[in-house]
């Protein structure tokens, strides 16, 4: 691979926290993947990505994760970071501390915090926003000395560390980003014997391919409606970058002619309304009521199976499957799942390579939030480009 | 501000470990003060307190944490020491391991270790030291090639790296440790709903401020005495000071006149005894008995309360309000606390300053424990003192 | 001590983990107990065994573990490599991930896995090759830059960082390897009031040292029998090496003439077998029957107890006694358990000795097998040598 680092735009107009991808400039996006590619091209040359003498990047996960703990850990441990693992169960954040308070307390010599908090719609991205608010301010006060920069690690709205993996590997899978114009996108529900999968994915991927000119098929069977305000974003940004979203309850529709699949399990909307309303009054008996009655709903579509039937339609029969990882796979990881079992054998290595980006991408974004100079620093660790 | 490394004394002279900051002396409380400066502002100018290549920082903590646990973790990689964090419920010490092999065994490659322990009365401190026999013997033995130096990070008896943040702190805020002198600090009790709170940092106060001539009044409710042992030593502290020491059952004669208030919950004496025996005999139902005893015992005090009424009577009207935080802060965190939130709100930015000392004490605590020369290695570390 | 490395052979040859001793070449073994006694005595010097920039060492225990994991994590940061500590309890690993999948996800940036295993007959070992498999594929397919080094921490069938430190100490003990020829090891049972202890250790030991020229008797009561492919190794092992291996079901017939003895609990084989098929069929009820039964059987054999009449009749009366701690010492630990309150005093500091090679053992393998030419970085680090 030949590393050309392009035009590197004044990175420190771009503001320090990486929360929502709509929300960074295209450009930013561009440069985020590209400093990502660097970095792993930097690593499998075996050259060191150190960039910090010390230093500490904080990880507060309220929902288990081994894949993005790990991704977190190796990005942090790459760039010279030590990690400190937060869980909350352990910690007095659970037991009625503020966040502004916590917030400060965890930054005195932070460089980075990372936040996973995917569970309940309308709370995560919140509490994201709330942490970086009380950032800036610890900063303005004086008690910080920097303002460390914050990664969302996923949340209810988006999980851009995913989508931006996504993006990467279609980049390379594709050649460049200009040929993902006019590609098009199946990213579907499918079936899957679980509960309460968060939604976050698939808003990721219709928020993010949309403005890199991809078509866009958004397919779910009814009452299995993303957030609106992230449906009507996707359907912006195609409107701006000229290409096409749609929004159909015909898994056939979306994969049919599609170059990309990405049929993946999330949960019924209304439950996840409830869900969070329960637990916010902390009503355990009925939780328990309503996962029942999510996996019934869940049992009307066991048909939405990604198969060598469905990617027989896509174009030339010759889509690319992606999946954000694990995927429910017929017959190996439950008796009827997102995919068949033949189907995912086909890509289960292309998955492993989607997936291989996220480290790197965690890096570049706080790499770019971190360092004044990026591109000089760059320059320097890498003296052939 | 301006760095001045005054006499360093020697320092290999007085022990390694930090226990109890009545058993330093005060001149090595002086110089950890100092070197905690010095490595904040080398920090806020964003040089590196590396000092070691590699080493282990292990950590014990007997009691959730969420901010010691952050500033334990942020001084050992500011030096350039990995944590190793133990969490007891996982551990085999549990299970009946003896101190000592444990402590040898957690110490061939240790620089530090680092240990909470302060649920019960006549417990934590005597498991300390302990492990600080532990590791004498470890050494002369030959087991271990160093002597790993041990920091208290609360105990029942006392919270150093707490009172001596809040001592670099009055330090900061009146200029200097000399203008502390004549200074009267209000150490009280406060009302909060809930039980079992440690007595060590009132205790960690009054042992501490009265050795560097604050006049200090002791306050609280009837049955809410410290232990009789730390409240001789700051009578003793005060008289070979000649600075004054009181114990007064009312909340408004130590806030009269009073520099400085430091309103704070703590649990009745006799509940914690009766407590830690409880515990012994592992009787949970006479546990819960116990707690609510101690949450009725406290609700007859709810009037002892920071409010601007209580500040208007303290000296000028205008002390420094301090908490080592989290504090209940009435209609925020709680019902009815320790403090109203006007109050709370006009010093929080001023409590997040005060909190911000601790990440330095302890790498400066680790450092002067660690290092053979500290004068020389300070002087390396920052070329312009 | 003085350093001496003899003919490193090429150390590329031999592969990558560290699973059983037996599948090591010999010379391996001997050049990674020198390589222990190296960096331990760098250590002890005050030198830095730092090797690496940055790089991840993830450990997954399924198992309770305090001295492994601080072996692992220490040997880990002298080497210069974060550490990733994966609780099962907290990852989706226990919720029906392929192994092959876990792998690869946690293998992008790590340089070694250490896995820790030892619940269940016919699992650890099973699993270990599994993750060793997928990161060969991994490696292979491209999906990972570089293949991951895998420690076996302890698994149903050896554990080779334990018994690998014995040797050592052995070795340091005795003066050389070849010293350990014809000296006689009592490896037997001995009674514990626990249940379920794994038989790696025993097996570890029998299935080491009988390599090394040792007179080896196991001897345990009927029905505590060890894998009995592994009694075949050391059957060979010992015909190979020209030395003796018996299995008796006295403990004086073991302990008669010994040079050295190793007094360990361990459970018997059928509650062993029986427990994994329990566990596999989630019986809880079942279990704890099995574990009262376990206690029962146990119960018949407290006599198997390490005591000054049982040393009496070793070598000279004077054998050396060791242990991978924590023993149960009747009267300290237990009323009546492994070994007598005076035998263990009296070995005590030399069991802990015995500890003190783990770290560097543990560092030993990691280093051998990540780094490409091993003698040139060991001059490198050492130019004494």
């Amino acid at each position: 691979m030949d590393i050309q680092l392009y035009d590197l735009p004044d990175l420190a107009d771009y503001g320090q926290d990486f929360l929502l991808t709509w929300n960074q400039p295209k450009k930013y996006i561009e440069v985020t993947i590209q400093v990502a590619e660097m970095f792993r091209e930097l690593h499998r040359r075996g050259d060191s990505l150190r960039h910090f003498n010390t230093g500490l990047a904080v990880s507060i996960f309220r929902d288990q994760s081994t894949r993005t703990r790990y991704s977190f850990t190796a990005a942090a441990n790459a760039l010279g970071l030590g990690v400190m693992d937060l869980d909350e169960e352990k910690s007095q954040i659970a037991h009625g501390e503020t966040v502004r308070e916590t917030a400060n307390m965890l930054s005195f010599l932070t460089k980075v915090i990372g936040i996973r908090d995917d569970m309940y719609l309308g709370m995560g991205n919140r509490y994201m926003q709330e942490v970086s608010g009380a950032l800036d301010l610890g900063f303005e006060e004086g008690t910080l000395p920097f303002r460390p920069g914050l990664v969302n690690l996923q949340c209810d709205i988006d999980h851009p560390t995913q989508s931006m993996s996504d993006l990467a590997w279609l980049k390379q899978y594709f050649g460049s980003l200009d040929n993902l114009r006019g590609k098009k996108v199946a990213m579907t529900w499918a079936y899957s014997p679980s509960y309460g999968k968060p939604l976050s994915v698939p808003q990721g991927i219709i928020g993010l391919l949309t403005r890199f000119g991809m078509d866009v098929s958004l397919a779910h069977p009814e009452g299995y409606d993303l957030l609106p305000e992230v449906v009507e974003i996707a359907r912006t940004n195609a409107v701006e970058a000229g290409s096409f979203f749609e929004v159909t309850h015909s898994m056939e529709a979306a994969f049919e002619d599609a170059d990309v699949v990405y049929p993946k399990s999330w949960a019924p909307f209304a439950v996840m309304e409830q869900r969070t309303e329960l637990l916010q009054s902390g009503d355990k008996a009925e939780l328990k009521k309503l996962e029942q009655e999510g996996l019934a709903i869940n049992s009307s579509y066991t048909d939405w199976e990604c198969n060598d039937r469905m990617m027989d339609i896509t174009h030339n029969g010759s889509a690319l499957y992606m999946h954000c990882l694990p995927a429910d796979i017929t017959g190996v990881s439950c008796e009827q799942g997102e995919v068949s079992r033949t189907v995912f054998d086909k890509f289960r290595q292309v998955t492993y390579q989607e997936a291989s980006f996220k480290p790197y991408i965690i890096a570049a974004m706080m790499f770019l939030m971190t360092v004044e100079n990026p591109a000089a620093e760059l320059i320097k660790m890498n003296p052939n480009i």
